[in-house]
């Protein structure tokens, strides 16, 4: 017999229901157990008087073990949660636990070590999937706006960007380094002629710090596109993607992030408020008295990113905030400038910087002009050729996906948000 | 003025158009100019007595620069092509080109060196969009069958599955690996209880072989699903699968494959022929005389699958056949056995693999004894975890999109149909 979903059980109709037993309660005279699929739960009840060749499949399983039962379902006012149970005629246990290696007390480490267990929460299996509906609403309104999808390497020659962040692998009789990002290859895209490109792809970076929002390999949303007219576009471009990715969150699991996470679902309106960093800056020192520290003039921290959602919430009751004119000497040398200010933003979400974007500079002396003022020489040669044989003005940004669901849901930290996470002393299961 | 694309310019309509000047030709009185975005072609004509403005900022411009333009389509009997030209009334240089590297007579190598100009033709720029539509095609098929996407890490503490094939990375102080594909994580997704997961990311794997399928980066479509009866229900979403992708692709693409590629789209009826691997060898022999070597008994090699892409097409008309049944000694020890015999397939298209899949062992003791029996000690104690505290049988497969690609438009090398390939003696780009 085929596998019923337990949500689509008709009442009487003979079904097979198969799922993980959370909770197997032995009484006098019956047993229940609660099984769960990906559907929903039920409550399954063994007469123990006369389903004794049952009873005796059941001895030494385990809660967590894996059962498949026949039968039948019917109401029932006994049962509190559902008026629903199952009566089953037979059962195989599938695959038997152990007995847990841990509990509700466990430390978010040993859950981690465990993370497969400790996934199967109810919040944790609504998380993924909150996460894939996300991913897939951004995707489709790319698709939607003719977007192609790509896949760049993340095996490179040369350690991009910086260098001082990279991973180094051994490859063959040689080095070779993972990609820090897509930016190099995105923007190859674009000479390439492909004017819309996007990848959903993990990036590398070798920071050892351990913070609640960094991880040494994350997935990123990176796109790029083409005949801008200037940076804006590219803000307008992120509101849309946003604004189709949480609809279809809103659409599909907004209740449930009431219910399981108490956080709102809120679709923002275009255009989200847009601030130069300068008047930020003015902003925050008469409202909260906050002064930008010396070593962080020409960009934000960690204070500064609460404090302007704060701001945003307050002046213009949004969650979200683009911050501009960023200083030149605190943005990567392929931001386009424009009276020597860097032509693009970061977006700010609950506190939270999500996005840094820019329009690129596509004019190759300019480029090699600002990469050797970054002191950026050999490393980055084979990125500048790309820029010597036409290339329409274009530009970009990323987001890094987990960051996104993890105050989406209001999850206090990375870690407990990725699939499986990977610090500088984390690298299992 | 905001760009209009090509594509949907109308008559005697002040439009702005950008793109890439595929040609230039300056004759006495004209220069005619082929426009191309990725709507499509025009021809611009510019008239050298009247707009001598915009002959000046046309000196020195080569093909292959990027160019944007006002003015007004018009239709014209003399425009062989289209029967449209674009007459612009002022123009700019976005981009200028240098001289081209490379002409129609470079040598792969040189191409692939070049690449981002090589993805400008227009069977490459077809060919990248065929496969992000091949791929939305499919995943869309997934997610409305409940599938959820994951991201797996690819930064993994032990060699998996051989260690022999696993590029090594500095991680801080210690080492750590490139995983070779997404396998162990699927399953663990399996044990989290997610039940349908798939991945589309990529894998890794040092093989130091040159042949034209085989790259050390590759872009894997992963999936896993639970509940499960046997390895034909794992055939079944395989075939359902590649239907969907196909479908979309013949939809959009179909009559330009047919027109670039000459290539027919075929879409599968279900389901595929299925073969046991000692039925196939028999009939190889009897129809084509084929014995297979000594070496390969229990498994196929590149002459066979030839043979059996042949032998499927002469007797069922298909395209796509299974074969199962392969010895235990050449599948891995993740793959369930019945009777001995691995419960999996390798499904072939075009005279190539494009697939393993199998129902997974997920009974802890049966699959430790099979890992140790291929000599598989520490380095997979961690995946064996999985399956100790329940977890449904399940099964699943990996295809390479690229391959995918390669053999749905008939390009003779995976090297030309990756975006960048990477080889041991390729990591440029």
């Amino acid at each position: 017999m085929k596998r019923t979903l337990i949500q689509d059980l008709k009442e009487n109709k003979d079904s097979k229901i198969s799922g993980w037993a959370l909770k197997i309660r032995d009484t006098k005279y019956m047993i229940f157990i609660i099984l769960k699929d990906r559907s929903g739960k039920i409550q399954v009840s063994i007469d123990k008087n006369h389903q004794e060749d049952l009873v005796k499949k059941l001895e030494g399983v385990l809660p967590s073990s894996v059962i498949s039962f026949t039968g039948k379902m019917v109401f029932s006012e006994y049962v509190k949660d559902g008026k629903k149970e199952f009566l089953p005629s037979n059962l195989e246990v599938l695959s038997k636990s152990d007995a847990m290696p841990l509990d509700d007390t466990a430390s978010l480490d040993t859950r981690l070590d465990y993370r497969w267990i400790d996934l199967r929460s109810r919040k944790n299996e609504l998380m993924l999937k909150i996460q894939s509906c996300f991913v897939e609403g951004m995707r489709d309104f790319l698709l939607k706006n003719d977007f192609t999808e790509i896949h760049t390497p993340k095996l490179i020659k040369a350690a991009s960007e910086s260098g001082s962040e990279v991973f180094e692998v051994k490859y063959f009789n040689r080095k070779a380094y993972l990609a820090q990002s897509p930016q190099f290859y995105k923007q190859m895209a674009i000479a390439s002629g492909l004017e819309r490109v996007f990848e959903i792809a993990p990036s590398f970076r070798a920071e050892n710090s351990n913070t609640n929002r960094h991880a040494t390999e994350f997935t990123s949303f990176d796109l790029e596109f083409a005949y801008i007219d200037d940076y804006t576009d590219v803000m307008d471009m992120e509101e849309d993607l946003l604004i189709a990715g949480l609809k279809k969150v809103k659409e599909k699991y907004g209740e449930k992030i009431k219910e399981v996470f108490n956080e709102e679902v809120l679709i923002p309106s275009k255009p989200f408020p847009r601030i130069k960093l300068q008047d930020l800056y003015q902003e925050l020192n008469q409202r909260y008295n906050y002064q930008i520290p010396d070593t962080d003039i020409g960009d934000m921290n960690a204070e500064t990113e609460k404090l302007t959602s704060r701001y945003a919430m307050e002046v213009y009751h949004s969650e979200f905030i683009f911050v501009t004119d960023f200083a030149k000497t605190k943005r990567a040398f392929y931001h386009m400038r424009k009276n020597d200010i860097p032509q693009g933003f970061d977006l700010i979400w609950k506190g939270t910087e999500i996005t840094t974007g820019a329009q690129r500079e596509h004019r190759y002396d300019i480029l090699k002009k600002q990469a050797l003022e970054k002191g950026l020489g050999k490393d980055i040669e084979f990125y500048l050729e790309f820029f010597r044989y036409g290339c329409p003005p274009h530009g970009g940004f990323a987001i890094g996906i987990d960051r996104l669901v993890m105050l989406l849901l209001g999850i206090p930290s990375i870690k407990e948000e990725m699939f499986i996470f990977r610090g500088p002393s984390r690298l299992t299961p």
